[in-house]
């Protein structure tokens, strides 16, 4: 689950991608998202299972509620980017004003659920270990622990990538290249789901430009006024 | 400890604060700082007499890791502070780079004593609630559960403030017109401890800068070359 949410984040911070179309990129994101989501569901209804199948009350720890908190804004995040930024109907001005809370609610969302995984470990620790108990150390307690530590330090390098500016995607240029009428100069960033051309998914940057190079000398000579 | 931290991190956030000298606002962010780490040593110093009383192993759960790991990265992050941005010798250049590092661990180390003191509260209400036990949802395990989830919504409230932009303390334009020789264009954000006049601290902003208006009529009227 942390792994598809942290490839989920970072999938717009890895520099070989920038050739990829932005809109691959949401599909991407939206699709690892997704598929977090679906995992978070899934085990959910096994801890619920579990729970009632011991006779262990549901929803009592923190660890719980913390958690289920998570997937709720965790839910409420992916609905809203979804009918925001990957529908293409949301106006360039209300993607721009979402982008910095989607980002935000997304990076403390991905903190919330570290936290909780630690809390989980923690009470998985007290719980299981008893003979010899988790304050012997046992070695299962000395290697759990490493992995929560791991988990933390993991977290961390993420929140670095995500958060790093140089290693955000460049904007496009052929979203501006591809529309010489009309659209609003400020809109080639948030609304390039728009204006990315129908051929941009497969092509990387540069056989892209040419297109839309060509397709520009076209416009030209049907008597259309280009800005470039 | 939570709530110096916080304070430490959103000091340079408070507009009403926006007024008072970066010297001074420094000060304070330092100040806060050096509180919560003794703060925090007392507390570390608390827990291993108490365990050591009771005959109960220290250092043995992920807690107390991840604990003892964020009070070292904290105490680096105190004494780098210290040397690079507090005291007056380190070049421009250095600041400039070390800035963003600064604030992300700054921000990862607040983020990880939160997850940390989530730990602790799970490690206590399963260890402390035996007879109801914490699984039987008492009113303490409730209320603490809430205070768990209000730490978190009041973590996420000062990771928003700290990262919002335009909550960012504003360059200091007095520091330019202070010295209106030598000095980079580019160091008036990171040299102000450098820059900042004698009288900067206990004066306001718009005082501070007819200050620097007449003291910058004194240069010209030395014949010294002005760039106002």
């Amino acid at each position: 689950l942390v792994s598809v949410l942290s490839s989920a984040i970072i999938v717009y911070r890895l520099p070989w991608t920038w050739k990829c179309s932005k809109r691959l990129m949401k599909f991407i994101h939206a699709g690892l998202n997704t598929i977090a989501m679906i995992l978070a569901i899934v085990s959910m209804v096994a801890v619920f299972e579990y729970h009632n199948a011991r006779n262990i009350p549901n929803m009592y720890s923190l660890h719980s509620w913390i958690g289920l908190t998570a997937v709720i804004f965790y839910s409420l995040q992916l609905f809203l980017g979804f009918a925001v930024f990957l529908l293409p109907f949301a106006p360039v001005h209300l993607r721009a004003a979402l982008m910095p809370i989607h980002v935000y609610s997304g990076l403390t969302i991905f903190a919330t659920v570290i936290a909780t995984a630690l809390m989980g470990i923690t009470e998985k620790l007290i719980f299981s270990l008893k003979n010899p108990a988790y304050s012997a150390s046992p070695p299962e307690a000395t290697f759990v622990n490493c992995l929560g530590l791991l988990l933390v330090i993991f977290g961390a390098l993420i929140l670095w990538m995500a958060s790093r500016p140089h290693w955000k995607r460049p904007p496009e240029d052929n979203a501006k290249v591809l529309r010489p009428i009309g659209g609003t100069p400020e809109g080639t960033e948030a609304e390039s789901t728009m204006t990315d051309g129908s051929n941009a998914d497969k092509s990387d940057l540069r056989i892209n430009s040419e297109a839309a190079r060509k397709q520009n000398l076209k416009l030209d000579e049907a008597g259309q006024r280009s800005t470039m």
